[in-house]
């Protein structure tokens, strides 16, 4: 198999860590396995680059921020070559130019155009193990770019694709993706096996293991997807399409998202087009809405509801102000003392009745909800935030996913 | 004028340094020049990193080194291009690859074989100050490589001579190259201008501000050099050609060397070849001779001396006790108390009586001279190390160096 392994940055938080990442590889190598290996920085490096940058100017060029902080992954990368070739085995590091990950040009930001694999693919071909500076790449016109956030896990997954590996292995300091928090609730199981749109739904609900551009890119390049922990031998979980998924369970996850607050219109105008406005506003202050809901009054006014995330909030109530004070709505209140429960499974296609089950737990247990929105894998309510764990119990109990 | 400005690592040591070096790059550039900079990692990071790689191999890969350690230097031109940005000057930072710096693939050791100019030129144009990390090319075959002990000078150099810069400015922390060490003689004077042959000859002899690679670079791409600190404003001394000195004095400096041993070899046999054999046998030790004396004893047999570094005693003797043990020479000695004091001058070339000055002053301090060796701008002397200092501050005086 061709085994695409990438390490975060506390995984090669120090030089300990990295020659436990180095035994790792090795065993999988030993396995008969190739292996292209993606590295992070060290833990804190990025954030002492940054640092120091700010020492200069509170708004550095990003080109140059580019340059400043590629040199973290190059640093793994090549330490983590040395500890490899030292166990005896050939292995050499690549920057992502190197290993021709082509991006757009538009820095810390840039998105992975094209992988010209033809010197990973050598070196493999000469038996090498790959390490890749993750979180870079270049720009056509020659300038070394950053993928931002996530970016070593875009890296990887690119890699994978372009090379059409086999696995693609995401280790972090989780063990997997489980059943829900097990913060919350400790019986929470660990899932072999969850699809890609279930992995998207979950992530976006609150699940931190994988950004969700990650996922994607796997969707779209067909990238089976590992997340496993580096800190022991322990599976993780494997996320794949849904054809590669004999039992499809009912649920697979509950999901709680508690940096959700709501936003309340009352009395809003009966004339064409108010909620448009409004809405268009909204997202030119670059507010993300989450919820609506809008139901029409006694006195022909409508009432409108629809969440945010709280970072949002501010920016959210200056437009709603406006509305206010024109006379459009009578009136607006906010709740920040919300939080939105969701579950998740492709079983619901086929499924009737999740949903049912779902107002039926929280009625047995006298958590009123909010608002309520459904899609093909997912029934998300807005509760209040204080029932936010009781809930997340229950439906995980109602949904025998302790089991 | 186009001024090419390099600093070391103690001039980019910490934050508020790269900041000073900003406000002079700044300066330069006020001052209606166009600037490129050339620097290396900030102090202490090279070191950090070694010890990094020695943590997993005591034989690291130097491919992998040359990937770690360059990027030191990156890091340091970002964080020079940030701050320059925010001072309101527009400055673009280069990795050695980007700047166009092609080398052999000699890692660890590579010597640059072209520079590309047309990146940094274009820069230039759009009234960019360029910003280039020193140390380090890539070679042939796209691999990063690193140029060795004083590769950030030699960057600058090369850059200066691929641009026709009028000027190449190595900023340390000494403030340019003095008639002789001022911790040994406090009346020594700064030199303004000194040619290149006679930088070579004080370099190689003690003056230890400029590595000979980077003088016989310059000499060679004729660019004129300038040794000068980051820390004050004086003016430094110019290394340039000979045509250029308008006024050469008869003596420019006085070198000491204390870091020299002498052999003395008693009783060689007078057969053919003996002497080729011995030093054969110490250049496959890869021990350096510096000077060499022979003189035939009156019973036919030769007497050998001869000098090495002192780090090279230990080989020296283990080659010399074999030709001992064979009977080819009778009788080894040692002397690590000499030293060897040198008289340099691009004006002895035309004027005598330079050396018979110097035996004069020598004898008028009864210190006995044990080996003498001259060249065309050069006079050296091996004498007892105790006499180091006297002889210095002697013929210092002597040739009114102080006036």
């Amino acid at each position: 198999m061709l085994i695409v392994q990438k390490f975060g940055g506390t995984s090669v938080g120090d030089l300990e860590r990295i020659q436990n990442v180095a035994n790792r590889v090795v065993e999988t190598k030993k396995a008969g396995n190739n292996v292209v290996v993606v590295v992070s920085a060290m833990s804190g490096e990025t954030n002492k680059l940054v640092a120091y940058a700010e020492h200069f100017s509170k708004n550095p060029s990003r080109g140059e921020m580019d340059m400043l902080l590629s040199s973290g992954e190059r640093v793994t990368a090549s330490l983590l070559a040395i500890a490899l070739c030292e166990m005896g085995y050939d292995a050499v590091s690549m920057s992502g130019r190197r290993a021709g990950i082509v991006t757009d040009n538009i820095h810390t930001k840039a998105r992975i155009e094209e992988i010209d694999p033809a010197a990973m693919n050598k070196a493999i071909k000469e038996g090498k193990i790959v390490v890749v500076a993750g979180f870079q790449g270049v720009s056509q016109d020659g300038n070394v770019t950053t993928l931002g956030r996530g970016g070593s896990d875009l890296s990887a997954v690119a890699i994978a694709g372009a090379l059409r590996a086999d696995l693609c292995e995401i280790y972090t300091d989780v063990s997997g993706i489980f059943t829900t928090d097990p913060r919350i609730e400790p019986k929470a199981k660990k899932l072999n096996k969850i699809s890609y749109e279930e992995m998207l739904e979950l992530a976006s609900l609150g699940a931190k293991v994988l950004q969700n551009r990650s996922v994607e890119l796997a969707k779209k390049l067909n990238v089976n997807l590992v997340t496993r922990t580096s800190f022991s031998n322990e599976e993780g979980t494997l996320i794949t399409k849904e054809e590669n998924i004999m039992e499809k369970p009912l649920v697979s996850g509950i999901a709680l998202d508690k940096n959700q607050a709501r936003i309340s219109l009352m009395g809003v105008k009966d004339r064409p087009g108010i909620a448009s406005d409004i809405f268009n506003k909204l997202a030119e202050a670059e507010v993300n809405i989450d919820m609506i809901i809008q139901n029409i009054g006694q006195d022909g006014t409508a009432n409108i509801d629809f969440t945010v995330a709280v970072g949002d909030l501010f920016d959210a109530k200056a437009v709603v102000d406006l509305f206010v004070e024109s006379g459009d709505i009578r009136e607006e209140s906010y709740d920040e003392n919300i939080c939105k429960v969701s579950i998740v499974g492709v079983g619901m296609k086929s499924h009737t009745g999740v949903a049912a089950k779902a107002f039926a737990t929280m009625a047995a247990e006298n958590i009123n909800i909010n608002m309520i929105s459904t899609s093909e894998i997912k029934v998300s309510m807005v509760i209040a935030e204080k029932y936010a764990e009781l809930a997340v119990r229950s439906l995980h109990s109602a949904y025998e996913l302790d089991k």
